[in-house]
């Protein structure tokens, strides 16, 4: 059997594998994605993205072409029952993303193949290619205990087998990996090869999902519109080029075959309930409006609804799952494909930091800490936004029904959850709430704020979420206060050797690990002279607190809720949360020593030992 | 001699051939562009992009990757003497570009290799690529009148010569062409062919320029910065990839050596001004602070600057010139490319309508009326602003000298002028202000105002300018105002009647020629029950005066000075600039008819006439 050595292997080549691709691909990480598909997908699946995922993908520079390839869903319209009983009426339009902060105040709904282009497209810019079609066979972690606790050992060992080679050749390759992500969707044969269970349990909810060009006069077929009719609920979706997807809700409409384990078969039920069938149930709920088919369909499917998170999300941490993989949940709250792109774009910069030996291995452990604790509140979530999408309206005859503004306020409620934005990390060595009180509206474990700053060199503005693009860097926004001359040396001189005492080979520069953008005060009339010199390390890197005539921007202090003469230390992960938070004094150097200190390796000060090339010299 | 025939031949494969052969090309016209030169350009010459320039480059969807590639000017510093004699310091920072209603309020900062590349590209993409190194060694126009009033007949016969064919072979071709535009340059042969002369003068002002990345303590060195020094004069420009231009004014530094005419011999002084030199003229000018090169010269020159417009535009209507080759200036305040593009701009559409059959060959004359008039005004600003730039700074012995606010005052007053912002044509066929009462803030001849409206359908936030891209359609902007109901249905079905009776062919569609979008009142609960179906081809069409809670928008009916009971229509030339108005009554659709019937053919009715495939059936 062909055998083979790579830094880190990913299986699945979906939203969760792909972002996983793009990030370690991006980062120069010795990577390897196989899927078992012969191709990439073209229609159908996922197809709705959240604000936080345009602003991650804003960070690896993809938001420019996700908008300009997707639709924008704006607003929700809610219809109910009309009190005369004929049909179904507007009741409410409400803007659909309640997050304030939300850079992109709206959802891109574009297909899946779309959109794992995007992310395909510069994963093989930079050397990475899908293999295709490939299925692993076996997996192993090392049971040598010397192997495990170095990153650097190659303490996976996978066999994948090609699917396009004919029985009896050479199919079969025994991949040795640092380590294995399975990102191979609901049934992950990597989650069950590694004995991960999920935990959760399947609903009775059945759903059938139509894509296809509509000819209507229904007046929200722009909007997210949740029609919650005496005949059941649908639920329209604007898409990319004039199309629709409608889910539309099935039980009780059709006998359903069930499993011997009462689940619905859906399998059995596919045969059964085809699009044209599904779309007459559109049609008959959206009443008193016409609906008719403008195209053919384009996809269609039917599901039923689990409500699951995987027991753990990692085999020694050396095998990791994520995505689908991890957590399954209804679709029609639009979180599936996000959940599983930030899954990995949080594993991503951990695996990156550890295989250059920059972080301990411990910190591997967070992943699993900040993204189950997510899953488990999106399926909390999930089960209050599916009860109220499923369940019938409040009419005389059934008082416990779903009243309009039931439906709508759970809807707000939820929208900074849903949203992506409101997504908070528990406290960890990475996140270190103890100086949280320095900052009333940034919270240490959120991602950090969208705020638009002024270049001090140019005067252009830049949004801070672009100065700390996802290039695996730790952001040091240093909100300098009333800090100036003096005292300013004295504590960039503290701040530089506090950095410069991380990396892992003494040639490394401080700029590899962290960006350091400085916010000074008020106006300075020649930013050089003013500036200390590490923290000017080009003319980009020093920002005002200002705002031009037209862009929004300046009163970051009050944005930020930081003191405008006592400053703050913000610390944003590469990820783009926030990490923790200093005060600009000995005390907070003293803090930021101890936050990088639990999770970094400090720098090898003998070059000897890191340098084979100088060895020889 | 090989013959060819074709639509437009275009001479020239700088800025404003480019932009021709862009406009064309993607207009479907049968469209040729050649160059002398037998590569692009890489490096050096023009480099600054004005606020207009960037919104009309977006109604051709470049503006992203434009933005994308360069460096952005925010900010312009004025450096003056310091009192005590010790070189210069900062005297005030304001805003670059002065304009308002810039939807784009900087300049953009790129070479003009990258520039023609990103024109040029999307030309390819449409099948036209620039034919090189081809020269044109004659031109005529027919003399059969009826050649000359045909707009489809081969009225221009063009020689041209391939530069890298061998003696003797096969290197001529006849090209016949319906128009032909001389896009080559300063010393335009097309514009010497056809007898043309630059009217104007030279000046004695001569200038050096050098692009190189800077190692300095300036600390304005990303400002456009004019330093006016007792030595002399420099400008400072930012550029893409941290590299920077630098203006030097030259005179009375050298014995440069002069013509027989009296002007300065550029060629003979070159080889005394080298770059280093030049160079060294500005580390002396912009004392005390420090500058060194970080990196080689990347490109430099010298030159003396003439202020010269031709004296006509066009030979018969069906040979043109465009660019440079109608007007050369100095190149200080960043006009050039700008004002090339825009001639090639205005120029594309007229000859596209004219060539489809929907205009009158009446309507080219605007181009030089227009085009001319700006290019005048253009000289007479840069006489202004080189007389302040090159002057000597006041002092108590040069009370007649320049003082820093009448450089600064100079600068923001031709802001709107020379940001391109407010260019002003004047009133012809196409440019009727009979109706300019309706609106007190949108200016009849100037580009339409941005503005943000939000689509009735899916509440997206939409730039009117990138409702009416560069498509060749007019835009008919019809704000309502307070018509609703049946007085609705019956102005648009007035609109339909008055606007079905334009386009060549009775198949071609009112959308073919005109792209009508409807700006409803107040807040619409079904805008597919309350708008007549003529004014939403698509739900896109329809649009409302309102904002959501992020985008500033909203306040379109004060913005424009409309009033919001009595609305108004707002003709929008395909270039972008408004073409009339006209109330919303039965005046204004005479008044319209007036408008559209100046210019445009009416439709014929007789199918059989238009329709050879019919009249076969």
């Amino acid at each position: 059997m062909k055998e083979s050595y790579v830094d880190v292997l990913i299986i699945g080549a979906g939203p969760a594998g792909m972002m996983a691709g793009l990030a370690l691909a991006k980062a120069g990480v010795n990577v390897r994605i196989v899927d078992q598909k012969p191709e990439r997908l073209y229609t159908g699946q996922a197809d709705g993205i959240q604000p936080r995922t345009i602003e991650v993908f804003q960070t690896y520079g993809l938001a420019e072409r996700l908008l300009r390839e997707g639709n924008q869903m704006h607003i929700a319209a809610f219809y109910n029952p009309r009190p005369d009983g004929a049909g179904v009426e507007l009741t409410e339009r409400v803007p659909d993303i309640t997050a304030p902060t939300a850079r992109y105040p709206f959802e891109v709904t574009l297909h899946q193949g779309a959109i794992e282009a995007i992310m395909s497209d510069p994963m093989e810019a930079a050397g990475v290619h899908v293999e295709r079609p490939i299925v692993p066979m076996s997996i192993e972690v090392s049971r040598n205990p010397h192997d495990i606790q170095d990153p650097k050992a190659y303490a996976v060992k996978v066999v994948l087998k090609r699917l396009d080679i004919q029985n009896g050749k050479d199919d079969l390759e025994a991949v040795n990996a640092m380590f294995v992500i399975g990102a191979d969707g609901a049934h992950s044969w990597v989650r069950k090869a590694i004995g991960i269970e999920l935990e959760g349990s399947q609903t009775d909810s059945v759903w059938g999902v139509v894509d296809l060009v509509l000819d209507t006069d229904f007046p929200d077929s722009r909007a997210k519109a949740v029609v919650n009719s005496m005949n059941g609920t649908m639920i329209n979706i604007p898409r990319e080029n004039d199309k629709n997807r409608l889910y539309i809700q099935l039980e009780g409409r059709y006998q359903l075959e069930k499993l011997a384990d009462g689940r619905v078969d859906v399998k059995g039920s596919k045969a059964v309930v085809d699009p044209d069938r599904v779309f007459a149930i559109a049609q008959e709920i959206i009443k008193p409006f016409r609906l008719e088919k403008k195209s053919e369909f384009e996809w269609s499917t039917i599901y039923t609804v689990g409500q699951r998170v995987a027991s753990a999300y990692s085999a020694h941490e050396r095998i990791f799952i994520v995505g689908d993989a991890c957590h399954t949940h209804s679709p029609k709250a639009g979180q599936g494909m996000n959940a599983s792109m930030a899954d990995s774009h949080n594993l991503s910069w951990k695996l990156v930091h550890v295989l250059r030996g920059w972080a301990k291995p411990s910190m591997l452990a967070t992943y699993e800490l900040e993204r189950r604790k997510y899953a488990q509140d999106l399926i909390a979530f999930d089960r209050v936004w599916a009860r109220v999408i499923t369940g019938k309206p409040i009419t005389p005859e059934n008082l416990d029904g779903v009243s309009p503004e039931e439906l709508r306020n759970i809807f707000q409620t939820f929208g900074v959850f849903s949203s992506g934005i409101g997504i908070q990390y528990l406290p960890s060595s990475i996140t270190n709430v103890r100086y949280q009180i320095l900052a009333s509206n940034l919270s240490i474990g959120q991602r950090l704020t969208p705020q638009i700053f002024m270049g001090a060199a140019d005067r252009r503005p830049v949004n801070i979420q672009d100065a700390f693009p996802a290039d695996t860097r730790f952001g040091i926004l240093f909100l300098a206060g009333g800090l100036k001359g003096a005292g300013l040396a004295a504590f960039a001189f503290k701040l530089e050797t506090l950095l410069s005492g991380y990396g892992s080979t003494s040639r490394s520069s401080i700029q590899d690990l962290f960006n350091v953008m400085t916010v000074a005060s008020g106006e300075l009339r020649n930013y050089i002279q003013d500036i200390p010199t590490f923290l000017r390390s080009h003319w980009s890197k020093v920002l005002l607190d200002g705002m031009d005539t037209q862009t929004r921007g300046g009163d970051a202090y009050a944005n930020y809720g930081i003191s405008v003469t006592e400053g703050a230390v913000v610390v944003v992960r590469p990820d783009g949360h926030v990490g923790t938070m200093a005060p600009v004094d000995n005390y907070g150097i003293q803090h930021l020593e101890s936050y990088f200190g639990a999770f970094l390796v400090p720098r090898r000060r003998d070059i000897r030992a890191e340098s084979p090339v100088r060895v020889r010299l």
